[in-house]
């Protein structure tokens, strides 16, 4: 199995990056593995962590509508170059985290993601370089409040709420070839939405080259990719699981905010 | 003359929060005002350091069409709830720091705005509360790439680019009652823009409270309140001054992206 990195909390409230064993402890690190982190004498028992978001970015940026299915369903067209928007880094949440459905929004749909984790500072890139500025893969729910979206035309309010970013579990390095990304309601046997890694309309690589010629990527700064068809709305109590082979499964569950 | 908060880097790359005192030197406190920084022993002459943006936010949340004079001039109806959007960390600036030029637009314009600092973590605050969470103020520049904003739909690239949120130059706590913004070009004597900020269709305490309603606002984020009429490019080589009487003058030259 491909090494797994995580970042975690501990009940003290300390935030530690590290690597995820196989009995499920985890192997501190001094530094986000992707600025070089070394292996502590720290591990964490399974019991003595919670998982967090697997980075903390300074920006997430987006991309609508990258695969020709879901531009479809939306009777939209491919746009000729990425199209993108940004989420505020307040809307992250871990895994097995609740999103909560806003009173603001009657319709909140997922929208399962490969996220991109950056590792290094990208500015005016080649998609050959964007290669190796792509640090590892995670899974990302881009929730979106569909009724705002169309009412709004920018997506900020739609797509930006507290809890509408569920991102990890954790990062690996590598995706296999052919993987596909599917989206689970309520563990129903038939997935949602279940397409080909690849048949993005834009590669990873062409998405981050496109993104740097416009703003600065940080360390841990994330793309999310796009969502492919099947896009649905969720109901309060329904819990939402996109998986990525070759990374894992994201679950969520959908919860009334709390009074 | 109401008191100035800044930040500032030294020449050994120190990053400090401070007060400008009347002989320009900086008063360095020991954490950002807004988290209870006190003043410490070390005071920097005004050769001793650079001003940087006078905060360092984790969210840029913007207003569009915020005066009726400006929604009139884009052939736009005022919204009736505020219209928001992001621009990442990434585009901002300081007082005097180069606006650069994208290759990939062809008509560049300035946008003069009033940017509130957000003092403490905020959710769901009524407008009443939301006064108390604004913790001063200072000037924005939402440099905005006019032609990429009427072919993307969504604004994030058109607003996006590195240089394109000049911020600053310092924070002050109160704005006096009937404060004028105006945008000026190359000290021309008429300004491009100039406007009330009492003109603005939702005010301060509103629009943080309606974002509220949708993210978490932490302490340091910045809110830029939308611009009035009097929009119109830029030319490379030109330098764009926004005045706010109470607050001060942000001035920024706009380059070529240099090779």
């Amino acid at each position: 199995m491909a090494q797994r990195y995580v970042r975690v909390k501990t009940k003290k409230g300390q935030t530690y990056y590290g690597k995820l064993q196989l009995d499920r402890s985890v192997q501190v690190l001094d530094a986000p593995p992707w600025l070089d982190g070394s292996e502590t004498d720290l591990v964490l028992d399974v019991d003595e962590y919670q998982l967090l978001s697997p980075c903390a970015p300074s920006k997430i940026v987006a991309v609508g509508k990258n695969y020709a299915s879901h531009a479809a369903e939306m009777d939209s067209e491919v746009p000729k170059e990425p199209l993108i928007f940004l989420k505020p880094p307040s809307s992250i949440i871990a895994h097995e985290q609740a999103i909560y459905y806003p009173k603001q929004s009657q319709r909140v749909d997922f929208e399962g993601e490969l996220a991109l984790v950056i590792g290094d500072r990208t500015k005016d890139c080649t998609v050959e370089e964007a290669k190796n500025k792509i640090w590892g893969y995670t899974i990302a729910n881009d929730i979106t409040a569909r009724d705002l979206q169309k009412k709004d035309g920018q997506w900020t309010r739609a797509k930006g709420f507290d809890t509408f970013c569920p991102l990890g579990p954790w990062i690996v390095r590598e995706l296999t070839s052919g993987a596909r990304l599917e989206t689970i309601i309520n563990e129903e046997e038939k997935p949602k939405q279940s397409a080909l890694l690849e048949d993005m309309v834009f590669s990873p690589a062409e998405i981050v080259a496109y993104v740097s010629q416009i703003m600065t990527l940080l360390p841990g700064d994330v793309i999310l990719t796009g969502t492919p068809e099947g896009i649905a709305p969720m109901q309060i109590g329904d819990t939402v699981s996109v998986e990525i082979e070759s990374i894992g499964v994201l679950t969520n569950i959908i919860e009334a905010i709390p009074d």
